[in-house]
């Protein structure tokens, strides 16, 4: 069904959304918590009279995960006439007082759908390196004590790019019917105690990208070898990685179409 | 009192703590509130084995203004012989779960004093400009939706450099005997829609940095010329420059001192 165009009498909206995951189930409906999905469709239906509104979304983040600009389609009562402007400002003012908000809205093309369009998902994890613990930037960082080595870090991730079984950096509870992906870039970089690994994939696994995050630790802190973590790969066996890295470090910050539907 | 060395039995630490300052009342103990001096004094306290501790700060900030790298002394019992590890992750631990830190500890040298002994303190004050109210970062900086000139807030600030008279920048309940401060650094840039106004002076007015702001914000939203500033500069009248920006923009970034203290 999420294949299909908006419903009789539907108009589909690409927006783009910021969103803290701290509190927050994650971005599907849950039974046992807030989700984004929840918050976004309530308050469009708000603007919308209290019509029911349907969205999907590029990507799925997990609790405690954040998006600096996930895409997500909406598809709002036609008869409405709002403009882009109306329904950015409107479902932000409804989605107060929740860390959710829309930063940009376009009318979608013909055929457009945001997750089975999307070419490309970018994702940011975010380390701080240093003895004390976060305070600042705390909920959007994974706080590591050991001095890490980010050269070393970047250069174990370079054996992972490209097309591979990432069996070995997947979640028990993956979903997708192949562990195949294409790695297109792992780019790990610091800035004084920050260390960012910067990842883009058509699409990831379930956990693969806080699973990468949790096994390059172990060779920025020398607990690996630099190799290991291409063997580790190969074995295609969850259990030969590195523990998963906590959601709070990981932002969704870009998805990628043929076509920006902000443009 | 806060001039003289440590009490007998004590000695005098150096500090530099981060702080998030949402909620709580500033730095000062006050009765309506949380404070970071009375977090920091308990949390130094049960790692003294509740003894007495006195502190005071290069910096006394306000209600939700934050700091990354505040300077402050701590006298602590002679007699509990911790390094400065024990008292940077002592204090830190016993400060939680609040959003206080101490970053880094060393003994203080004879005669140091962490205000008195200050010769130049950095703030940092950050606009978010964009139509979407803030989100990942919200607490940490101004909204201002409409569209604004760094260029011509650079400009203008530039005609404030120097030694003035900053009674039209001043708080009326600033307590200092002068209003004539000199101001060393003030650059405006930006990052994508961040707005960076980075500021440095010996010492700063009552609300001088958060004035600065809001008069700013006019030069750079084209309410005000860019040639306005220095004319209610001159004026030496708080009711002709803007109105005070709010305090979560603000962040303490560095203390300076003739001789780094953690160095």
């Amino acid at each position: 069904m999420e294949h299909d165009g908006p419903a009789q009498g539907y108009r589909r909206w690409a927006l783009k959304i910021e969103y803290d995951g701290t509190g927050l189930v994650g971005w599907q409906r849950q039974n046992n918590g807030l989700s984004v999905q929840e918050l976004l469709e309530k308050a469009a239906s708000r603007l919308a009279g209290d019509a029911p509104v349907m969205s999907a979304t590029a990507g799925r983040t997990d609790a405690g995960v954040h998006a600096s600009a996930m895409v997500v389609q909406l598809d709002l009562p036609e008869q409405d006439r709002l403009d882009a402007r109306q329904i950015r400002d409107g479902i932000s003012f409804h989605l107060k007082p929740h860390r959710v908000a829309v930063l940009e809205a376009a009318p979608a093309s013909k055929g457009w759908h945001a997750r089975f369009s999307a070419i490309s998902r970018r994702y940011r994890y975010t380390i701080l390196n240093r003895p004390t613990r976060a305070v600042l930037n705390a909920d959007h960082v994974w706080h590591v004590r050991r001095p890490l080595d980010e050269v070393a870090m970047h250069e174990a991730a370079r054996t992972l790019l490209g097309r591979h079984d990432f069996s070995s950096f997947r979640a028990a509870s993956c979903q997708a019917s192949s562990p195949v992906r294409t790695l297109d870039c792992l780019n790990v970089t610091r800035d004084g105690m920050l260390i960012y690994l910067d990842v883009e994939a058509r699409s990831f696994l379930h956990h693969q990208v806080r699973n990468l995050a949790g096994s390059l630790q172990l060779v920025g802190s020398g607990q690996w070898p630099i190799d290991k973590l291409r063997t580790v790969l190969d074995a295609c066996d969850r259990r030969k990685a590195g523990p998963t890295a906590p959601p709070e470090g990981l932002c969704l910050v870009g998805v990628g179409y043929l076509q920006d539907p902000f443009a």
